[in-house]
């Protein structure tokens, strides 16, 4: 059995991406909106437009469905909530590394997911998910804020190497899992795995060891 | 003379709408941030979508120029900013009426000033201004706050008709005012009846009177 097969069932998996898009423009939207500096508020909004266009496509495709957005996202609300409480940052640059990473690892996640969603469809939507957000500015500012101060690098490593576990519990959630515990980590593990190695790519792009 | 020769140049043109779509886009982020209410988000979202958007293409007219959009629009940075802080809404729905009148009086104000661009930029610009901001949305947001508490008809009344006041005074700083109060006021005068009547329109749609 292939991770593919573990797929939520089509409006499900609308409900979830369109909503997470949502949450990722309104934090950096916030993100934006603290900003003190108008160079980083214009990369940041950008980002927060790749978001919003990201939110926008699926929700078209949920109408394309002849479903109703909010219907379709409600049921996902709660737990990707409490998902954003749990990993919310302290400060601008913590929030910021959140978002770089929790997106970065969700979105990798759900394109992957894609996978076990009826094939054109499913392509669809990940081309919709992989396209660009804008990461290489938020990347740009991650490293201007580490080299402004270098103690900033242990403290983001560390935020990133805690931000993993709770990613993953979400992305767990989404998956639509036998209950029987040894086949679905069977079928899980090397996904994850994978997961796991593009995490690291994103750390090593801010110059961190994951 | 006409008010079209009122117009500023076209670099400070162009700072400070970018700038003004720039803050009306956080504006509404914002508010879409603190609304509980996902059909409501979404609106917001929108909105704050067509702004950005706005915001993106005067920043690639200022690219056009050879200039750099930072450089361009950081002289009106604190005139904008004071604006903002001296109409900012204590609540969500005064935000979002303050974003209605005052987006709505400035988007008009400035396609009106683009008459007084050179021609084909000027029309460029206009059209870019004048596109979709989602204010239908918006209009309706805030008719529902109406009539969930009709007492909030009497509130926004006398907040739009407070906004009119610093929103017409920020209009003014944008003009290249010869400093002859008596002929630049005969210039003024017409045009900002005008836009008065169609803030006048805007409470209309509300239901209210302006």
């Amino acid at each position: 059995m292939d991770f593919a097969e573990l797929a939520p069932d089509t409006s499900s998996y609308l409900g979830q991406v369109a909503y997470l898009q949502l949450c990722f423009f309104q934090s950096i939207s916030n993100i934006s909106a603290s900003s003190k500096d108008l160079e980083a508020t214009q990369t940041l909004s950008a980002a927060a437009g790749f978001a919003l266009a990201k939110h926008q496509g699926l929700v078209a495709e949920i109408h394309r469905r002849g479903e109703d957005p909010t219907d379709v996202m409600a049921p996902f609300v709660p737990g990707i909530d409490r998902f954003l409480e749990l990993t919310r940052g302290a400060s601008v640059n913590e929030s910021l590394l959140t978002l770089y990473i929790t997106q970065g690892f969700l979105d990798d996640f759900f394109i992957r997911l894609s996978d076990g969603l009826p094939a054109e469809i499913g392509a669809r939507y990940a081309s919709l998910l992989g396209a660009d957000s804008g990461s290489a500015g938020i990347v740009r500012l991650l490293t201007d804020a580490i080299a402004v101060d270098p103690k900033r690098a242990h403290f983001f490593a560390m935020c990133g190497r805690r931000l993993v576990g709770d990613t993953l519990l979400l992305a767990q959630s989404a998956l639509n899992l036998e209950g029987h515990s040894k086949s679905d980590e069977a079928r899980i593990e090397p996904v994850f795995t994978e997961l796991i190695a593009t995490h690291t790519r994103r750390m090593d792009a801010l110059g961190l060891t994951a």
